[in-house]
């Protein structure tokens, strides 16, 4: 492809409203263009990079076993009644009504509509298992659209659907989309943790995340930097302190606690600049409805409280947060003023709260506060647990270790979804005993776009992009200095014919520019590999061979430059190939630990 | 791949509501589902077959050097608005508003969108010409979706536009879709006529439609079977009658027009049977307002009028119908018993009128028409001229032999635009002498699901769909017919291994079937070739196969069947080649001609 055919509008400047990496970089690049807000056209070389994703993810699914098919982005809404999620989805969900009154959704995710088809084409077990995917377009009315092309309202999405008659199927069917998952983005020569995320109703560690450390990511994960542990925040189970719980025993020499005025201070913000002590010193007392009796969670003042943890610590199947009457009629006092000591209801304390030697709470009265609070004397410690989310500096719950905290970009998820769909939607099969049960579901998705900008996020250095080899949209560019030399473009173009036969994807900067636009240019689209051939060099005997990840140039006899070349780059595809490979192997010995 | 694992759900019953063969056998074969009114699922191989359409489509644009991208389906609808579709679109035009009320369109077409970005990206001749294309996900709020995936809500297209400098690129960009329409319709091995469709705004033949002659086909095109001519019904041209025009002299001896009662009969139908006439003894006179201005247009009473050729008759740049009060006021007559005779408006005859002897037409007076009217005598024939759509039987216009009449599959449409979005949206570049001016701009689409059910139209019998190899979702299928025999199932292991390490697509049937229900299977999905392996076959040494094409099975030698039938698939797959190069070849000819 000759650069001057190929439409690749760089941009000198950096658009004025882009803050993320990928999003200046894509742009200033040529590869994308915002189109609306949330809605993103992909220039040619963009679309390369996108079709390279796609190509990488259906070899992997293919080879998985996983048939392709595809579904209309217009689903009825009575499906997602049916499924219960037309509510609970909510303005995420995009509509539209045809002009005959038909209503419909643009689907966002594809649950309800393949679950419709399974029930109508799957009737027995010898039917299972079977996993079902697609690549295709999704819709959603994202609030606040940003980064680019990381959040956006249109996107394409690998949306997979495994179908078991058992939980040993359900396993299998699993295992084999997260090593698919593992070997896409090892293909894709992105950096990713798995991390582990909410579970699903059948338990056990079913649902994990890929995800790509970035300071752009809005997801923040905590990884355990001497085992493999990592965890969504939200997720993560936070380790026993290595020394013995510090839960102080009860110090009678201690003073009772004081009451102090704190007029207005509702927030910890407030009571901690009133009082001029940190929030760490502190412990707010939060009130849930755990299957609709009132309960208190006690978590320090610097720490968020974990729904899915106090949820579990009272054994509910629900929880949600308390209104303010609620709270005042079961406890007795008013919002911003709430406290454990001589709390009415049941009362579960935060391991990090109990393990404090006193603690400032809210004193159950308008405007007052209590210093001096000693876990254990003045409020019970009959329930401690882990009730917070994790944060940077928790021990690691595997090996103890003191796990780092990273943003990430959720490029996958893995879910067991159960019966939830099934269930409700009576999508059933006959099993072997001829009873007839609801089929087992799984679901996968990949942010295809997201592998785009997560590679950029994860590649790119002040003069641009550093596309991995396998995502660049060609993966060498020619520069030949002097167009009007019969000899210098003999030379380009017999490269271009020698890596085109070998596979490779080629570009040839024809344009008539100075080497340093080339160059600056050539950079920021990130070709990984840069050929530059000249009269200078030509004189001399060598061409040019510059790697993008690579400080300097080298040169290469002009001779035998196709061959040298061709041997570098292999060098590099095996390279990444062979990462993937010992990747794969060492999750196989870690499978059968 | 094993029939098994293919999930290919088969039915015996055709569908109720399915009437076009197509959508009959699509859901027979388990190759799609209906979702909702005009939104289908496509099922593994009928996905299969459309990501073969997809392949051939992409390889051939890129061949002709048009570059990919990707637009999103959700268009701001201010572009509409822009360049003046949003009235004219209409109903068909799907919107939502997003819960920050933005205002969006669900693209049916994206020449908004691309002229939008090119205004953007192009600024100067030398970026010029270019090419886009995408296979993109389109909508159109249609009222009567039918035909199973030939009239969607939801469909599958590819979209180029062309963008020139000048008309001399734009013939040039135009052409090479052209023939890339050609080789892409030759390469999928369906049928299709080339025909003449309404011109563009820069005249000569710029608008070609690709059809695929089906009687489920929504366009009637008329054909000659002499030369090459073929064209839209409403845009066929019709000879000259071979010999010279039968205009009749004035005759004064005929008898004088005699007015006939004729109460409440206003339709030609109810004329003709009130009169015990043929509506080819009839005219009818239809009233327009050319540029405002009301003008009479003569046809027989069997004829449709065609409005953009009256429009041409009367030198005019805007037609429209008259209305009845528009109607009387202009000719004193009330509607259903318009005429000819003394007419106070200008009046077009049209040829087939003017060389009728005598003909029944409206009196201009409530309940009477007139016979035994004299063309020439009784009314003008200052301007007769050809203003009908045309019909089988009409004399083609290059040759003059009588042309039949067909309906047809839209599947392409090449079309050159002009100036149309780029003067409206703004889309301007400096030219070689420095001037700015706008875009010209040229369109191009091709209907990719269409080409799925127009295949299956083009190619099926009672039995089920005969597949072109090209388009085919496996191209053999192996029935080894004992599961058990584990010679068998090795023979059918070996060929199958043959066959894809060849490149070609197998599908072996592992269901323990009768071997009745096998065939019928394999014939309802339109496998081109059938190899049937079985125990006595293999004691007699040999292996049964069946083209799909052919009325019976043959045997080759089972020791070399993998190259025996090799050698056939080959034949088979250069035999498509041919006929595409051959054809090339004819119309480089009649090009150079």
């Amino acid at each position: 492809m000759r650069w001057s055919k190929a439409l690749i509008p760089t941009l000198k400047e950096t658009p004025a409203d882009a803050v993320a990496p990928s999003h200046k970089l894509l742009l200033r690049a040529g590869m994308v263009r915002q189109l609306g807000a949330g809605a993103y056209t992909y220039l040619p070389i963009g679309f390369r990079v996108l079709s390279k994703v796609v190509r990488i993810i259906r070899e992997e699914m293919d080879a998985a076993g996983a048939l392709e098919l595809l579904m209309p982005a217009l689903q009825p809404v009575e499906l997602w009644k049916e499924s219960g999620r037309y509510e609970t989805f909510g303005d995420l969900l995009m509509q539209l009504k045809t002009s005959s009154d038909q209503h419909f959704a643009l689907g966002p995710t594809h649950e309800e509509v393949i679950t419709d088809l399974v029930r109508d084409l799957v009737r027995s077990y010898k039917q299972l298992p079977v996993t079902l995917y697609q690549i295709q377009t999704k819709f959603r009315d994202e609030p606040r659209p940003r980064f680019g092309i990381l959040r956006t309202r249109e996107f394409l999405m690998k949306d997979a659907y495994s179908f078991d008659a058992n939980v040993e199927q359900l396993n299998d069917s699993y295992d084999a989309m997260y090593e698919a998952y593992c070997r896409i983005f090892d293909r894709c020569g992105i950096p990713y943790a798995i991390v582990e995320a909410e579970s699903g109703p059948i338990g056990g560690d079913s649902s994990h995340e890929f995800m790509v450390p970035s300071s752009t990511g809005e997801d923040t994960i905590v990884q355990c930097p001497a085992c493999n542990y990592a965890a969504n925040k939200e997720r993560a189970e936070i380790g026993a302190p290595s020394e013995a719980p510090a839960i102080p025993a009860a110090t009678p020499d201690a003073p009772s606690p004081a009451p102090v005025e704190t007029p207005n201070r509702r927030t910890i913000q407030e009571i901690c600049d009133f009082l001029k002590i940190t929030e760490a010193e502190t412990a707010k007392l939060l009130v849930f409805l755990a299957d609709g009796r009132p309960v208190a969670a006690l978590v320090r003042g610097d720490h968020e409280a974990n729904e899915a943890k106090v949820r579990r610590a009272f054994g509910a199947t629900t929880l949600t947060q308390a209104d303010a009457p609620t709270i005042e009629k079961a406890t007795g006092a008013p919002m911003g003023f709430l406290g454990p000591v001589e709390i009415k209801i049941p009362l579960a304390v935060d391991r990090s709260v109990a393990a404090m030697p006193t603690v400032v709470v809210g004193g159950n009265k308008l405007d007052v506060h209590l210093t001096g609070v000693v876990p254990g004397r003045d409020f019970p410690l009959d329930k401690v647990l882990d009730l917070r989310n994790a944060v940077g500096g928790d021990p690691c719950p595997k090996c103890g270790r003191l796990m780092v905290e990273n943003q990430g970009i959720e490029v996958g998820h893995v879910f067991k979804l159960g019966t939830k769909y099934s269930r409700a939607m009576g999508a059933h099969f006959l099993d072997d005993k001829g009873q007839e049960i609801p089929v087992i579901m799984g679901c996968y998705g990949i942010g295809v776009n997201r592998i785009v900008a997560a590679a950029v996020e994860a590649g790119h250095d002040d003069n641009g992009i550093v596309w991995p080899l396998s995502l660049a949209p060609y993966h060498v560019l020619i520069a030949p200095l002097q167009l009007n030399n019969p000899a210098v473009m003999e030379a380009a173009e017999a490269l271009e014919k020698k890596f085109e036969a070998a596979g490779y994807d080629v570009l040839v900067d024809d344009r008539d520019q100075r080497p340093g636009v080339k160059f600056k240019d050539a950079d920021l689209i990130g070709i990984p590999l840069r050929i530059v051939i000249s009269e200078r060099g030509l004189k001399e005997g060598t061409v040019e061979v510059k790697w993008r990840t690579d400080a300097s140039a080298h040169n290469v006899s002009a001779a035998t430059a196709d061959e040298a070349i061709l041997a570098e780059l292999e060098t590099t595809r095996r390279g990444m190939e062979n990462v993937s490979a010992e990747r794969r192997i060492s999750r196989a010995a870690s499978r059968g630990q």
